[in-house]
């Protein structure tokens, strides 16, 4: 039996269905940009007939993307099917992705179908998806909790219909790898024209069993698994993508099997989809976690000073993390900076160089050092390439007991100058108030969310804040990061607004497709 | 066989030993408090010989738990077992905890010893326990990579030595279910004895395979499972207790086990420990994370309102997160806020509400709308009864592009008003440094770490602050939560101090014992 598993990442579609994941379509770009170097074999990039914007991810990323497959997911409504195709068509790699519940709960209450009617639409709809596309995955939702007899029957009736790819997801988080793994075992005895096509396994962690779900599934004749980065996704997530990579790799003497994923891209690729949608990981998320590798216990660190093998089963480095010394200070220039961003996996333009440099000395001055986690929030939150509508001239804010806090700003667009005054709840509130009202005769912005994180637990260190804006419908999320809490506020908004007002601009360029 | 799990949380070891975990002696007794109103059968309290710290939490903590059996954990050496029984012994139920590694690599690389020593270490070490102690549990630490034969001998020895639970745990995180499940099934079968004691799993997440791996060792003869709240612990950390709890009961008719946890308490307790420590979860964490009872994609909202059934395996309420449409405001009095706590489980003494009552009307007054999750936080920052040293009479804090971050405070202590003033990096940390200064007279008082969480993600919504304070070696974690930023770092910062003074002085007046 073939001994490569197939990694599915549907991080941009069920992942980014789930609540605070929500990207643009740059953001959802950029990210399928990295899952393409992580080197996953399918891109799940989202769900066509959601929305106009779902669609258009899609379609882009199909046309930008040269390695991976790209798949969109459909219902088994023929015109859900061809909107897919339609998203799809322009990929190297096209497949469409389409699904009916099959369990009785799901076909009762929801669907309000007889099994009869959900099998004829599987058929007819991979029948439609295959006529259109070679590549085509049939899933059958809630399969955990479905029928083992009618499981059967709808898999003889979509392979005969041309599925390639068969997809058992454990929809609700429900099964126990023991019942998960015999739920394939079962259908390969029964089906064997499944041996034909990939089976694929898709697990959610409601009750924390998803890793080992799809393990188990693997165990049992699996080859292709759904997951994503972080484990994002509906409720508790789905299995996280560097779980089961780094499972597969340390364990490959007992599992057998191994995946093309490059390993050393998961921390990039997991920082960066923290930064696009501010989902955080725990400090204790296995392999991306601050914690992952960290020994505290003394007995632990005496084991580890003997030999790193007594508590390491993997390394730090064999995930992208990168251990180093190298500390950098108000001295440091232009080269060290350029060769550190290097070393951390970000190769800067000259102008990018520029511009993290302004703000690293602007923090070096403030600090006696600047450590890795700090220099990499700098270089994330300088957009690429940016061209800036509006310039901070000057802002003053104060606070106090009895005191409404107040926030005046002076900003810079083009030659004029924009001088306003508010106050808010707090002096973030109050700063994020003022720069709204400037802006307010050419552009109705809106702070959706706002996120704040200390980098390294000290109110000297980097401060690292997101915030979600939207204009007119359209939604983005920026970053500042500063010593100071309102000027990283600040920075993050100006920095928005700018790139909100910016696509816009590019996009009246644009010619509809 | 017993069909019942001993539920053995390892939250105060092997949870507080992990970075970012540490808890002072207070802190221990309100989550041993809190454990066991959550019902576990055993709670680990620490490791007696590590630090007087340890040792002093451990005696506190046996001498005030009624029902669970107090474990202590101890090397196999003599004089950490002696020191372990001396903070035990006045448990109603307490058992001793004794270690040593049993795997080639432990021993070789950092025990240097052999087999035949290990052996007669365990033995000796068991025996001594047993005369001291009825309740005697024996680890074999990296369990999992250990050689059977080894394993299955010192199984015999320790169990004819008088060890009453034999505890094999997977150290590294490197086991996969079927194998974990399967060291256990040959112990069961070459060491007959085993049936006249109680097995016990314990597992590292490093793989996220470490609730998968304890529920094989379940369906392989095991009766206990180690574990911590939120997951806690050493790297990726231990087992998560509320994942482990509620697959057993979720899944009972399939694992046919139950453990005795009050699974209402179960979100308390993660709340808890996220105050005490700041160790934040994650979003999409199962069982207790923001997300893990969301349900946001169109298709299952549609699905949820026909039937929860269909995507919903438990309910939030099963785990005590309650709902509510109740949304407090500036008009609601004393006894709405009274009403809503003891629903979100808090029962306030007469002075703790006026305190809660106070912050709320400050709150209310900035804020329409108060939800339930902005009470917990307020009530969860009021210290239960506190005295207060110092109060704060008066705060201005003024920053902006080319201000340097000053702050000016006035505070009363007893008669006396101390005024001072101090510059920082930003106008959070300009402001710690005054209160600093303020207070240096009397102690030096530093700031270990600081935490910023925005509760609901706007600007406006109340901001929730962790300072991590010490004074001559002891730490103790404060919060503080208001909508302005500075004034809640300032509360936590003031909370602090007084804490740590009024705890100076109360063991002042104890007799050591």
């Amino acid at each position: 039996m073939e001994d490569r598993i197939i990694i599915f990442d549907t991080t941009l579609r069920d992942g980014e269905q789930s609540p605070g994941c929500s990207m643009t379509v740059e953001e959802k770009l950029r990210m399928a940009k990295q899952l393409e170097r992580l080197r996953v074999d399918v891109i799940e990039a989202g769900f066509p007939i959601a929305s106009t914007g779902d669609f258009e991810a899609v379609r882009r990323i199909a046309g930008m993307v040269e390695t991976s497959s790209v798949a969109g997911l459909s219902r088994t409504v023929l015109s859900d099917i061809d909107r897919t195709w339609e998203a799809i068509r322009e990929a190297r790699k096209p497949r469409i992705h389409t699904f009916i519940a099959t369990s009785d709960i799901h076909m009762t209450h929801k669907l309000k179908k007889t099994r009869a009617q959900v099998l004829s639409d599987a058929q007819r709809a991979v029948a439609h998806a295959r006529s259109l596309c070679p590549d085509v995955e049939f899933s059958c939702e809630d399969a955990s909790r479905s029928d083992m007899e009618f499981l059967c029957e709808i898999a003889e009736a979509v392979i005969e219909s041309g599925a390639t790819v068969l997809n058992l997801p454990d929809t609700v988080g429900y099964s126990v790898p023991a019942e998960y793994g015999a739920m394939f075992r079962t259908l390969r005895e029964r089906v064997p024209r499944t041996s034909g096509i990939i089976l694929s396994a898709h697990c959610h962690n409601d009750l924390g069993l998803a890793v080992a779900n799809s393990l188990a599934a693997v165990e049992n004749g699996v080859r292709q698994i759904e997951c994503t980065v972080n484990g994002i996704g509906e409720r508790a997530g789905n299995a996280a993508l560097e779980e089961i990579v780094l499972a597969l790799k340390v364990r490959s003497e007992r599992l057998r099997v191994k995946s093309s994923v490059n390993t050393e891209e998961i921390y990039r690729s997991s920082r960066l989809l923290t930064n696009l949608t501010g989902m955080v990981v725990q400090r204790n998320k296995a392999i991306v976690g601050a914690n992952a590798f960290a020994h505290e216990a003394g007995i632990h660190q005496d084991g580890m000073l003997k030999s790193a093998l007594t508590y390491e089963i993997m390394t730090p480095q064999s995930v992208g993390i990168t251990h180093s010394t190298l500390v950098l200070g108000k001295h440091s220039g232009r080269h060290a900076i350029k060769k550190r961003c290097e070393e951390l996996g970000y190769n800067l333009s000259a102008e990018e160089l520029e511009r993290v440099y302004g703000e690293f000395c602007t923090i070096a001055d403030q600090k006696k050092e600047v450590f890795d986690e700090e220099l990499l929030a700098i270089v994330e939150a300088v957009e690429p390439g940016a061209q800036e509508q509006y310039r901070l001239e000057a802002l003053h804010v104060s606070t106090g007991t009895n005191v409404r806090p107040t926030a005046t700003v002076e900003l810079k667009s083009g030659e004029d100058r924009l001088v306003d005054s508010a106050t808010g709840d707090g002096p973030v509130d109050a700063a994020m108030e003022v720069l709204r009202k400037c802006v307010s005769d050419v552009a109705d912005i809106r702070l959706e969310e706002y996120h704040v994180d200390a980098i390294r637990g000290g109110t000297d260190a980097l401060v690292d804040v997101r915030v979600r804006l939207s204009k007119d419908g359209k939604i983005l999320t920026s970053r500042g990061a500063r010593a100071d809490i309102i000027m990283a506020s600040v920075e993050a908004m100006i920095a928005g607004m700018n790139r909100l007002l910016r696509e816009e601009h590019e996009n009246r360029g644009k010619n509809p497709r």
